[in-house]
């Protein structure tokens, strides 16, 4: 429980209404009741303001008129909301300990304060510095680094040589550092390109479950600080991403492309290999990127949805463009003639 | 070995043959041998029913004279078939117990008829119900809730509070209730937004390999009494989706996004977040829903392939569309004049 | 340490320069140094080539003028690096033995030379043949079968019955033969379709991190001898793979569908189900394949990204496409009577 002062002050907000009113969890407008806290951020919402009966909302200051019962006031209520619900959830301390189950390598360097959980597998060579939780079923093999603080949630497998910065977080399913797709066409028969690179993760990265990112053909793939990947990710060799830059789920990204700071690729977004992607472009969903783009500004593909008897007829149309184009021409010409 | 008599009273079809023939197992049109059973549904398989060496083949009315040898004759073959197929190939006794490479913690709630797979991992405050078979290398963190003779093949990952219904299916790698992508931009830097719901999958579900479901952000996920779902599909934070609703491998659906009842969604089809889909919707392979769909009906987007000169051609056009549609306004303009 | 004229020998090239130099590993031109091996082969990179400081560069006779250092000239450069690369860095001897930590059912078939490493499971009735590995945290279900000198990385599920050929090598998070996405509607209702067939994995096979290939309904599903399979490809049920065809990451096949040999497919492709794919055919990034392609080519669809706001433009126009043909035609008709 903590008073609507306490909260405020924590999330940097003007308290409108009862100071001394307690909060006990998070809620969304919707299902908001007494001893709540809900926030208004995406517009789509706004209709719920009025009827919930959360009590308190925090909102920018153009909405607080409408909060029917306690208010705290924020520039942003979004950044707000997630600060409060921190504070509201503390994470519990997962210091368990190494589970009697884990299969840990003789030559390994592991801190004291590191937790191993169950089945998991520690390779030869590994280094867990300070404070590193590594969950149930993962597998590390040899010589991974993880520095002070990170967490594996479970069943993450970390190939050999993968080195990973702090604070980062990493969900279940995910594979980090397994071959690139290096193949070379030898008269008919493809022959294996040695994948002899790593894959090096910054500080304060989060990886969603089931996201794959392989290490380098010859240098290392590279994921800068402060990126943010969704689930359902496949990132090619030698990709680099620059720092705070987030990418939803189902992207993929090819070999070799060099992605700047600052961007945003929408779900199911693919990129091509080898291509510059300039500092802050953002790319919007299922756009198929097959150029650099060398400037930042937002970018989009992709045709949206219609009924499939209006897509059937436009399909159509499509495929005569050329011809549709030429006939323009040719009235064109008549008219100038004419 | 089943008579033609006892698989046509199951599937509820007529015997047309000889109804003492024996049937040991299932095969296609092209493979069937003596003693096998067949069936024709997909018209693209029409072509090999007349040449079949299958000893018998489910039909419908209109097709039976062209069957060469036994036929049973119902109303819908693909249904049929279903039924004789797991009629001729029961699922075998899976109870095996708790292997004793199982790690399960001392406060788990477990049926005594329950099977844990070897390896695997059960957390604290974990309930399995009665019949629940838990494969080998499965992973179930803290306060995961099982329903009755639901079954987790191999390798799956529930993270905590997960609730399964009754009756569930889930194949190997197979991630629920990982963190959402909940991130919010703080001055350039991303932060976290706590992701504290949960997933309830509701009964009679099945999910495929390497599909990923995320946990809500404030209230949870939920999956349908009914649903299934293939390979590879990503579903985000808060997404919905109604009873009996199917979607085909690698779709992806954004957070908070609603899909009602009896939907069907085509392979690779991407659905942008906080949308709702009304039920009965049809979407099929590949298309890319940007706003919601409020009237059942099928929907498609997409251009299909063409060789790769055309398609060059064709988008060269398309950038010119703009231009074209003004030419032919300049023409309409003249010809009003002339 | 090998020298250059020992190299030249091994990739049939011809030395330009020292012979006696010696080579300790590879680089790229960027950052090569001395004593290490880079070579010449996407043109994107040869801007780099005059100022490399790698001991030596492996190019095209036309390139080796712009060498600064030593050279050997081959034909195909690209597949020069790769022996030479596999020559510097052989694979390290993987037989561990078996692990203490694997559990391995009474009722196998496991050859002395095989590898089992930690945390792993082995069904009833699995064969594995000479010099199989089987890396950390591996779970082979009943019968699996695997030839010799295949190669698990670590956590790779088959289900049951899968057979794998030799020296196939697959990466971590591969699920194999779980179930087909085989359902009928019964009334209103979903009813499983049994899966009965299984998954056949021909030799020198690779398949990349979380990619899934499902087992057949009835017969097999089938990959050829020396396919190469990228991450987060999804197999649908009875698919059939000729031998030597690549497809990169995120692709997904539907099922029933039949690829032939020597064909590629770029990354993100999605092909529907029951399609024959002729031998040779090359399909670009992203395309959507919705019929057949009977002959050898290449093919493609989708649109490039372009500016958000021209996107927007477009689109709209496409939307009426069928309305500005009708105008076409309009104005041909005016000119004709005009």
């Amino acid at each position: 429980m903590l008073t609507l002062a306490e909260i405020a002050q924590h999330i940097g907000g003007d308290v409108v209404g009862d100071s001394e009113y307690t909060v006990s969890s998070v809620a969304t407008l919707q299902s908001g009741q007494e001893n709540q806290i809900s926030f208004l951020s995406n517009t789509k919402y706004t209709k719920y303001l009025a009827n919930t009966n959360a009590g308190v909302v925090i909102v920018s200051a153009k909405m607080v008129d409408s909060v029917p019962n306690n208010a705290i006031v924020v520039d942003d209520p979004y950044i707000a909301y997630a600060k409060a619900a921190a504070l509201l959830n503390p994470i519990k301390e997962n210091n368990i300990g190494v589970n009697p189950t884990a299969f840990i390598d003789d030559n390994c360097t592991i801190e004291p304060s590191v937790s191993i959980g169950a089945q998991s597998v520690i390779g030869a060579g590994v280094i867990l510095e300070k404070d590193v939780i590594i969950g149930p079923g993962c597998i590390l093999l040899d010589n991974v680094k993880i520095d002070e603080g990170s967490r594996l949630v479970a069943n993450v497998t970390l190939c050999k040589d993968t080195q990973v910065g702090q604070r980062v977080l990493i969900h279940p399913g995910v594979v980090i550092g397994a071959d690139g797709f290096g193949i070379a066409n030898d008269h008919g028969k493809w022959i294996k390109v040695p994948q002899l690179g790593s894959v090096r993760i910054g500080d304060d990265v989060e990886i969603g479950a089931n996201t794959t990112i392989d290490r380098g053909a010859i240098d290392d793939t590279l994921i800068g600080n402060g990126v943010k990947l969704d689930n359902q990710i496949q990132i090619g060799h030698n990709v680099t991403i620059g720092d705070n830059t987030v990418i939803a789920g189902c992207v993929g990204i090819a070999g070799s492309t060099s992605i700047g700071k600052n961007c945003a690729i929408g779900g199911g977004a693919g990129l091509g290999g080898h291509l510059d992607i300039a500092d802050g472009v953002q790319i919007t969903g299922m756009t198929m990127v097959t150029k650099s783009l060398t400037r930042s500004g937002v970018y989009s593909s992709g045709i949206p949805a219609e009924q499939t008897a209006t897509w059937h007829r436009n399909v159509i149309r499509y495929r005569q463009l050329d011809k549709l184009t030429e006939r323009v021409k040719q009235l064109e010409i008549q008219n100038k003639q004419g």
